[in-house]
């Protein structure tokens, strides 16, 4: 079946349109070249529009098309109290513990209603109208499923939000990492000198990496005690996104899901990030179209990550009819 | 001139008691061997009075005895949310991070003046009387020392104590290992599965070990959102503990002192552990003797540890005449 796709350009005898590849095998430790690839590169990748094939569509019978992506700002922490270790009977009680110190710091960036305690953290943030919300929620999703798939008692999040709205459209602060003190076999009755966190934003329209950055770094310095100093590193971040339906390029690849799928495709958005997609926007002022056809269940960046030969045959037959329906509309 | 000590034993042509070693090697695993062994060899161990060389004393110039050991119940707690690492992109704010709740759970322990909240923690808490603490307070002591010498900008602690009574009559909440998600090099954006940390409590005169640990676990348990699993591994504890200055073996330890640095030892209580001494106790009914020689600035525990020869010789010379005038009152 999906080699009927290929079958349409081939009876043209070419492609309907010109295709320029570009390969980034950076993304999980931060793109650092990718920036200075791309504004070095402009006139080779001059291009109409942009496809990126790193999303997931909600299930191998409901198709969508990701129209929005989180942006991210990414902090490491370094809480240090004494100069060195500390025997915890001989000065506990009487020296701030780095690592309880952290905790309280970390505790206190989320109010009860779980949303984020950074000064002006929400500041610009993009709010969702009433009715796109509404459209949102017609995406098939069960709470129950939810919670049964990644083994939960319950969900949590920004109070005033469904979990589906608490991944895409809201603003979010997790501890991707923590460490300090003897973390070995058995104990240790110590007080650490030091202790770290890694800590993620992500980020919606509205909201920029660096000030997020920056108002972080002020605002942790500022709940922290005399007792301890701060070091705070940022480390890479990206842009939030939006694609707008109304995009040629979104209709086209719209059109050719109902093709394949026998379906039109649901826009959603979706809470990870993708910084090239906002760079590509900056730089080649071009919109990306973001196919793809992984799904929920593929446990991304996890033990036995896997991608489904549906899906993989699926993708192969819808975008060539991508390419031709973009090509007609030009 | 610490030869002459030994003199003292030479010239009688015996020593002036009987004397029993034990020599203990697992003290910082835990001990695990020490209370059978103990047990099974009460009739061989027998004695009048015990010496242990394990603590320190307050200065060259102003040499100590000391007359209480805080106790200890050492817990490590597990924090388990979703069943595997997830993408913070597309499940952040929407799941419970066991790092973040982690970090809730910990500060919640202490209270804004620093007491921790543990239910029924101080039930029984032997009060001292304000005779004693202003006796302790005569013991040289500068903040401003204690602060440099350990490199803080400021002390911290439960409120009305003073730093030597926070290490030492009042008992204390420490985290001494925490770990979780990503912490090697550079950002990850996951939420992990499950977060640690290693908590130990130092007890005081009236808290029993057992009892802490359960009433830990059970306030662990109830303070836990449903969106988590905790899990309590208790470690090793022991009782805290005091011997009083009318105690016979205490009086000849101070008039060791008088005798080798020319002034009374004070008593002093410490804010460390040593388990053996209240299992001493317990099992041979014999109150031991705290003669130890080290200082504060030896940096037990912390790189660079050290020992003095001075203190190392001045033990060699008083120690014998403990011996010398133990055995004239018996």
């Amino acid at each position: 079946m999906h080699l009927k796709a290929f079958e349409i350009m081939k009876s043209n005898g070419e492609i309907p349109c010109n295709i320029k590849f570009m390969i980034e095998g950076e993304e999980e430790v931060g793109s650092s070249n990718l920036e200075p690839f791309v504004a070095s590169h402009k006139e080779k990748l001059a291009c109409d529009t942009i496809l990126i094939s790193d999303t997931g569509m909600i299930s191998n019978t409901t198709p969508s098309i990701t129209t929005g992506l989180r942006g991210l700002s990414y902090v490491e922490v370094e809480v240090t109290g004494p100069n060195r270790d500390l025997h915890s009977g001989l000065y506990g009680g009487a020296v701030a513990n780095p690592l309880n110190v952290l905790a309280k710091m970390v505790a206190s960036l989320h109010d009860d209603n779980g949303q984020i305690t950074v000064e002006g953290f929400y500041d610009g943030v993009e709010i969702v109208s009433t009715e796109e919300r509404a459209l949102m929620a017609k995406a098939p999703f069960s709470q129950e499923e939810f919670k049964e798939s990644i083994g939960i008692g319950d969900v949590w999040g920004e109070e005033g939000y469904s979990t589906p709205e608490r991944t895409s459209i809201r603003p979010t602060l997790d501890v991707n990492g923590m460490w300090g003190g003897y973390t070995g076999e058995g104990a240790k009755t110590v007080i650490p000198s030091k202790a770290y966190a890694k800590i993620s934003m992500r980020l919606v329209p509205g909201q920029n990496p660096e000030a997020i950055t920056e108002k972080f770094i002020k605002h942790f310095k500022a709940i922290a005690p005399d007792s301890v100093a701060i070091n705070v590193t940022p480390h890479h971040g990206g842009l939030p996104y939006v694609t707008h339906t109304t995009n040629p390029a979104y209709q086209a690849a719209s059109k050719a899901y109902q093709k394949t799928f026998g379906k039109a495709a649901l826009p959603v958005r979706s809470g990870g990030s993708i910084p090239i997609v906002a760079l590509f926007e900056q730089q080649l002022g071009a919109k990306s179209i973001l196919m793809g056809f992984g799904l929920d269940s593929d446990a991304i960046h996890s033990p036995n990550e896997h991608y489904g030969v549906f899906n993989y045959f699926k993708g192969i037959e819808t975008i060539p009819y991508f390419y031709e329906n973009y090509a007609k509309q030009k």
